[in-house]
C-alpha cells in the first residue's frame, strides 16, 4: 500500500511521516528490524484512544453507581467520595485525581464482592446507555479515529497492540474489542483484588499494587507481554514512564478547542520530557485531518 | 485433515475422540459454537506440559543459586531454604511444597534488586547448560510431545492459549515459545513483586498475591485474558480450581513408569474430582503412542 493511503485522517506532515518511517524501519530487514513476536505497542486510553475531558467515563460510570449507593445507605454519605457525590461537590469531583485514596475507597467499594462477568454486565449495561455529556453520542463513538487507524496499521504490521490504562482494566476491555480491534486479553490497567471460590472470581475490596499509572505502567507491561513496548503512546504526566521506555514514544498534545479540548493541565512534565528526549508531539489541531 | 492425522503422537480411543471431538464443536456453527476471540486454552506447566519429576526444573535453577549464595554470604546457611541446600538435606528438599514461606523467602531473594532482563539472561543461561537429571536432555526436551500437538491444533482452531503456571512466570518465558510455540505475553504464572525506576524494571523482594496456584490460578486467568477458559489442562491438585472453570477439564495421569514417571502424590484430589465431575483423564500410559 503507497504511504498515501495510510493513517488517512493523519495529515501529511513530519509526525505521520516519523511514524510511517519508524514502523517501515522496524518491519523492513536492516538494522532496526525488530521479529514480529517482539513488536509490541502499548497505549494509553484516556486522552490518548478516546475522549477524556469533561471527564473520564469510568468516574460517569463510578459516580452513578456511589450516588445509587449512598441513596439506598445515606450513613455512606458521611465519607468520601460519597459525600461530595449527594453534595454534588463539584470542585471535590473535578481533583478526583487530587483524592486518590479516597477515590481507590470508591472504586474498589462500588462493586465490592460481585463476580468479574457481573461487573463486565454492569460496564456493558452503562455504554449501552449512556451517552458523552458535551459531544452528545454513547462513549464508544469517543475514540480519535486517528488512533484507532494507528493501531490498525501496526496490528497489520505484525505488532501485538495493548492498551495500558490508568483506569480499570475489567472497564476497558468490555469495549476495547469493538472501539479499537485490540481484543480483551491485551488490556492492562488498574485492577482490584480478586477472589475465586465455587466456580466464580468475584471482586474483593482490595486493589492490586502498583496500580497501572506513572511507574507503575511499566511493570504492567512486563508482567502482561514479557517485553518493553517497541511504541508507546500516552497524553499525559501519567504515561512518562512507560514513554520513556519505549523505543518509539508517542505523546498526544490536546491543542484542539474546537474539534476536541484544548488543555494541557496534568501534561506539563509529560510534554517537557518529550521536548527534552525528542519524543513525538502529536498536536491534534494540526496533525490529525479528522478527530472522531 | 482427517481426523486419523491430528495428535499423531496420542492412540486412538475415547481419550483422543473426546478432545477431537471437542474442537470440532465449538469450532463448528451449531450449538456449541465459540467464536474465535473467547477460544481460549490454559495449560499447567510442570507434569502438564512438560516433566516435573524428579525435581521441577525450577526448582534446579534455584537450588543452584541458593547454594551459590550461602557460599557467598556463609551467614545465610542458618535459614531455610538455604541451610538444608548446604546440608543436602534431600528430605527437606525434596518436600519443598511443604515449605512455601521458606520457599517464597528464597525465590524472591534470589533474584531481589536485577532487572527482569538480567533475570530473562539467568534463565536462558540455565537452559542452555543444565540438563534433566534423570532424561540426560536439555530440560527443553522433556516437553511432552502429545501436548506440543494439541496446543498446536488449538492454535490452529483459533484458540488462545496459555500457559498458566504455579511456577515463575518470568521462568517459564523464556522457553515457552521455543518449546509449545506459545509466545511469552501468554505466560501466566506466579511472580515476584517489581519495581520501575530509571528507565528499568527490577526485581524486589515480595511477591505477587495471590500465587498462580490452586485457587490463584483463576484469578490469573481472568486478570490476565478477560475470559474462563474454554479448555484447561492440568494433572495436579493445585489445577483444580482452574479445571474447574473450564468447560472441558482435561487431567493428565502419570502412569507410565517406564516412558516417563508414575505417581498420584500431590494428584488424588484431583483424580477424585475428574471422576466425580466427568473430567477427560489422560492416561499417560495408554493414551500416549508418544511421550517426548
Amino acid at each position: 500500500m503507497p504511504d498515501s493511503d495510510l493513517l488517512p485522517s493523519w495529515r501529511p506532515g513530519p509526525v505521520r511521516t516519523a511514524i510511517l518511517e519508524f514502523v517501515r524501519s522496524v518491519t523492513t530487514p536492516g538494522p532496526s528490524f525488530v521479529p514480529p513476536p517482539e513488536r509490541n505497542a502499548a497505549f494509553d486510553n484516556d486522552g490518548t484512544l478516546w475522549c477524556e475531558k469533561p471527564v473520564y467515563a469510568q468516574a460517569d460510570f463510578l459516580l452513578r453507581r456511589w450516588k445509587a449507593m449512598a441513596l439506598a445507605d445515606p450513613g455512606r454519605a458521611a465519607g468520601q467520595p460519597w459525600k461530595a457525590v449527594m453534595a454534588d461537590d463539584q470542585e471535590w469531583l473535578a481533583g478526583l485525581l487530587e483524592h486518590i485514596p479516597d477515590v481507590i475507597k470508591g472504586v474498589t467499594e462500588a462493586y465490592d464482592g460481585i463476580t468479574v462477568g457481573a461487573f463486565d454486565a454492569e460496564v456493558r449495561r452503562f455504554f449501552d446507555t449512556q451517552r458523552h455529556p458535551v459531544l452528545g453520542v454513547p462513549y464508544q463513538q469517543t475514540g480519535f479515529r486517528p488512533m484507532r487507524e494507528l493501531v490498525g496499521l501496526l496490528q497489520a504490521s505484525e505488532f501485538t497492540v495493548y492498551v495500558c490504562s490508568g483506569g480499570g482494566r475489567d472497564f476497558v476491555r468490555v469495549v476495547s474489542p469493538e472501539m479499537y480491534g485490540i481484543p480483551r486479553q491485551q488490556v492492562i490497567g488498574s485492577g482490584t483484588t480478586l477472589e475465586y471460590r465455587d466456580g466464580e472470581v468475584y471482586r474483593t475490596r482490595g486493589v492490586d499494587e502498583p496500580i497501572d499509572d506513572g511507574p507503575g505502567k511499566p511493570v504492567h507491561i512486563w508482567t502482561r507481554t514479557g517485553y518493553r513496548p517497541l511504541l508507546a503512546g500516552g497524553n499525559a504526566d501519567g504515561d512518562i514512564a512507560m514513554l520513556e521506555t519505549a523505543r518509539l514514544a508517542v505523546l498526544i498534545r490536546h491543542d484542539d478547542a474546537g474539534r476536541e479540548f484544548a488543555y494541557d493541565a496534568g501534561a506539563q512534565r509529560a510534554l517537557a520530557a518529550a521536548a527534552e528526549r525528542d519524543w513525538l508531539v502529536v498536536s491534534m489541531k494540526d496533525d490529525f485531518a479528522e478527530v472522531f
